[in-house]
């Protein structure tokens, strides 16, 4: 019967994952109470608000709640199974899900096709098998499954007081990366979330099941994928054509090296470099990018900002030498340097020094205390401005001495970016306690912050596609 | 006279610039002791050990200290000049230095040719005659002039108490790039300078002399130079013949956009950008790289390990993932992945659980705690093995709550390092507590660490060719 509901509702099965992300109830099975593998999410799940059973099979009790020998025994429906335990007793973990009829199960535990050891691919094929006779919907083997920042639900290990929600989806392939990704965009960037999923060896839940489920989800605006292979090539064709919201993409394995280091990882084919590139350029809602810094500061930019309507730039700089750079960069990637009209000059020369060069890029030097602000008017008010481009490189020395706030810039920009509908992104050079300086209250204002002009440019520059293709539709 | 001996001695007086960065005693004109330009290395040199005089033109104190009304007053010889004054009162501010004999004086104030004002142009046409008819060597105008971070001399304002001393040496053009640079690299990332040195306008000291006197300075090893242009090509190119350190040159103006941004910028012509790419090209000590992150994170690379004898990298990881995008990069800029010997797999082997991937790259995954050290030391003993790329990417969480100390494994590193000639750096993923994490231990032992893959690969590959150079010679 399992087989017959599956194929008549396969479209409805696959798309309605909520049940991973906000489960009614949850069983851990191999729940920890000693710090091992498991311990972090454990402790955190049955503290928490989610209604959650342990499961293990010789203690009575975990984290002060009755622990049961199977999830057969537990006097309760259950959403969602996350599974712990060792790699040769999930077969039978997973059956014992099918019995209780769970919805979803998440197989975090490692050892499986990505050994290359034979035993472990035969439990990875029974793996496989028992997903495709049933209607329970596996997430692994091989990952820390899903994270959830507007509710707190999470199978994996994460610090939701340091971490920021907002729009941003992430699908990765593997666990490790999962974390990283939380730790270097959310907790050290302040770049906002909305859910995260890691699929491993994806026996079932691939990234066409999470690109459509994305693409339904209120809380996400744009979808951030890792990859290392696709197994059902024609599926991810169809599922790029339907999909409007942006989707930034890091494919692995450019190279043969990588190829073959991505079969001994999670045991995926990573297939033709080339054609996943021309699949890519195809569809104009795709973007491609090189390493996970690109990824996350794009899809930030994505996230926050308006799309610019052309592709004229604004660039103010507080050092001439770094504005010069940022030319290179712009031309480089085929974005213009907006020609600023008279009255832009006018207003800003009303305020500027007579050495301030008030040429696009305009580079305020010292004098940005008091030149800012009005040079941020003219600026967004120029109708030949699509994007502004903001490159903070004061120091930390004179920042501290004197003082200063930068909040009410701030506040000006998120003003003038909405008022004129055009996207604002602040470059910071210098030290971390400077990039901190600007990125604690730019937070506050959903300005994006980072330390790479390339990145930035890249950003306005897909925006601008992304925009042109909205208008197509 | 002043003219015979520049000319008879023209080497010995461009060689001998110690005075800029170890004088013996100092005037500051313009010094100022209300918080507008100059107040902090005003306030500083006052306090110091070094011998200030501060000269205005009204005040008769300025931080306890006698001022006077011209440098002429000051009754003791003066090796340094620093002119803060504004740019109508620098002629004759210069033309006193002049007949006060003092060796070198640094401009700071700007607004020269730079404005494109005639008038402006006009005064730096005359400082230049009087650096041609005199002896005395100028810096600037429009610069904040030299540091030196071992004896802690600076016309700047740097906080040295947050600064690390090192082996490189920086020729910047504009003061601005300067303290970011210094606020970036040596307090964010613990990247050591020797001494800093910012040209401006460059009216007298240029890139030619700044390079020949580095080459020199016992105190630096690699030369790293963020140029916008040239004026005596033909110099540049005799200069860069003979220079036997590394150089690492980021020059700005590629673009069409950014060689006119450029004039206004410090008045220089960036002149054809390809001819630049093709002197670079031909002077194995010469590498182009296209931002400052490359450049001092590739330097501190230079700076502190021993070259690589062949181009086979070993790759440790503990993400799969991030293992393979080093692989890609890798291929990218054309290194070879190190073949394992078997004994080294095998000593490998004798540690890791079953699951843990020994080809190259080395995924440790969560074994790492464990299995890290042992790795660490037959991949150094590999004869196949020319340099070692650590991936680090533990998240803040388990690091934070196992307390954990990296100290035993980076000191291991050193001494396998120092034992076996290679070189190796650590690439840190995640947020900016683990960066620190590694990056405060790892200053000790001299291992560099980064965030960025791509620049770690193209410090290996740098390396190995100034290697190959070197052999040559």
């Amino acid at each position: 019967m399992g087989k017959e509901i599956k194929h008549n509702n396969d479209n409805l099965k696959r798309n309605n994952l909520n049940f991973f992300f906000a489960p009614n109830s949850i069983a851990i099975i191999g729940a920890s109470d000693s710090p091992r593998f498991g311990f972090w999410n454990t402790k955190y799940l049955l503290n928490s608000k989610f209604k959650t059973y342990p499961v293990h099979l010789y203690k009575d009790e975990i984290f002060g709640h009755k622990a049961y020998k199977n999830i057969k025994d537990i006097p309760d429906n259950i959403d969602l199974a996350i599974i712990l335990v060792g790699n040769e007793s999930v077969v039978q973990a997973v059956k014992d899900c099918v019995d209780k009829h769970v919805k979803g199960v998440i197989i975090e535990t490692a050892g499986f096709a990505e050994t290359g050891i034979k035993r472990y691919i035969k439990y990875q094929e029974e793996l496989e098998e028992i997903a495709k006779s049933s209607n329970v919907r596996i997430i692994g083997p091989n990952c820390v499954g899903v994270t959830n920042f507007y509710n707190e639900f999470t199978s994996s290990d994460v610090d939701f007081s340091k971490t920021v929600k907002g729009n941003i989806a992430i699908i990765a392939q593997s666990g490790v990366l999962g974390n990283v990704f939380i730790d270097w965009a959310s907790v050290g960037q302040k770049i906002g979330f909305s859910k995260i999923v890691t699929l491993g060896n994806k026996i079932d839940v691939d990234e066409i099941d999470m690109i459509e489920y994305f693409e339904n989800d209120p809380d996400t605006k744009v979808i951030t994928i890792y990859l290392e292979g696709v197994k059902r090539g024609d599926a991810f064709i169809e599922v790029l054509k339907k999909i409007t919201k942006p989707i930034i993409i890091l494919k692995n394995g450019r190279s043969e090296l990588g190829s073959r280091a991505i079969k001994s990882h999670t045991g995926s084919l990573a297939g033709n470099d080339r054609i996943f590139d021309a699949i890519f350029k195809q569809y104009p809602s795709i973007f491609r990018v090189d390493n996970f810094y690109e990824m996350f500061n794009i899809a930030q930019v994505f996230a926050t900002q308006p799309l610019p309507r052309g592709n004229n730039v604004a660039i103010i700089t507080g050092s001439g030498s770094i504005g010069i750079l940022a030319c290179d960069e712009l031309e480089k990637q085929g974005l213009i340097l907006a020609k600023l009209g008279e009255d832009t000059i006018q207003s800003m020369r009303a305020v500027a020094p007579d050495w301030v060069s008030l040429k696009n890029p305009v580079d305020l030097g010292p004098s940005q205390m008091i030149t800012l602000n009005p040079t941020l008017k003219a600026i967004f008010n120029d109708n030949n401005v699509d994007s502004v481009l903001f490159l903070f490189t004061v120091p930390r020395l004179p920042l501290e001495l004197l003082g200063v706030s930068i909040m009410p810039s701030l506040r000006l920009i998120k003003n003038l970016s909405s008022k004129f509908k055009k996207p604002c992104i602040i470059c910071v050079f210098g030290s971390r306690w400077v990039f901190d300086f600007i990125l604690k209250p730019a937070l506050r204002f959903q300005i994006p912050v980072m330390d790479r002009v390339k990145e930035a440019i890249m950003a306005l520059k897909m925006m601008y596609e992304y925009n042109q293709y909205l208008l197509s539709l």
